[in-house]
């Protein structure tokens, strides 16, 4: 049977904040894969609050560990929520730096690693789902010009109402345990995914 | 409600190998917390094979941006098993270095968190087992110097008959789902355990 190792990359719903059962998506997407057979081993490296330029400043030195000579190790990044944050007037990470960051580290981790990139959930303020869709789609731009698979979820998670809901009975931003199973299912569902773990 | 976040910091049993639910003790503690009215983000930083050599090598770098300025950060530590592998018939790190590792982490990490230890679980090899043994007994000797909770679990991880029967079952090291339910249940009976999340 493979050892696969997968890091996952990224921000505060990379982590699953909000989730009563600390698994978050990644924690569900490899326990289904488990249960088909598989050993994964997941390593969860979301870390809440960062932007692309957090992220892309500590990824290399904590996937090296990981993901050792000889490992068959693989990574997903999931981010972009935080870049479009607005502070002081201004997006925390403004879209051109946003999609440079992402470019450099998809790139980067080519070189060594299969690479998968999941885009950012929607918000509940129309303004700020309009900048996460902004973030999006350049991300799938800098990801068909590397050829890595993009996930695109803004509009799936959209409609799902248990997303909402647990978004509004939470801390306004995260989704609960079926919010975060509804990203599961997405991910699973991936054919990308998938040809990483049948 | 209280927003305590908490790093575990450790080897393979801290990550959760082997255990299909992805959840591993960590997790599994983490959710009981969640269940009793607690947000608890849990950052598991168990990486597989490493040593405390290996784990005093990153564990602040890791924990730096995981536990920022303003937030409520915990550590757990959790290390041992990789020091008392034997290679070239010698321990990977000899006991009075695993014993200076633990405590040079532990006094660092003490300056600005509070943290709380778990020792190594047993092996299968009777020898084995009492290297581990001697190295719970280090920590021990190591925590209450430095007034730090030390949770020995060698002994009543040894009676769990579930332990076992995974270990022989899987890669012949790790435990499955039900050795770590068993070991999250000794973490979650903890009175120091409890004094975080009671």
């Amino acid at each position: 049977m493979a050892d696969i190792r997968i890091c996952f990359i990224g921000d505060s719903f990379t982590q699953g904040t909000g989730d009563d059962t600390c698994l978050g998506w990644p924690g569900r997407v490899c326990a289904a894969a488990q249960t088909r057979g598989h050993a994964v081993t997941a390593y969860n490296l979301g870390i809440r609050r960062e932007t692309t330029g957090d992220i892309r400043a500590r990824w290399r030195a904590e996937v090296t560990p990981r993901l050792a000579a000889g490992v068959d190790g693989r990574i997903v990044f999931s981010f972009g929520a935080n870049d479009a944050t607005i502070e002081n007037g201004q997006w925390r990470v403004p879209p051109d730096l946003s999609a440079e960051n992402a470019r450099a580290m998809i790139a980067r981790a080519l070189l060594s690693y299969p690479v998968l990139v999941v885009g950012p959930p929607p918000a509940p303020e129309p303004e700020k789902t309009a900048r996460h869709a902004e973030l999006a789609a350049r991300y799938a731009t800098v990801c068909n010009e590397l050829g890595v698979p993009f996930l695109d979820v803004m509009e799936p998670i959209g409609s799902v109402t248990a997303w909402w809901d647990e978004v509004a009975a939470g801390d306004g931003i995260h989704p609960g345990a079926q919010g975060y199973a509804a990203l599961a299912g997405l991910v699973d569902a991936w054919p990308a995914w998938r040809s990483w773990l049948p």
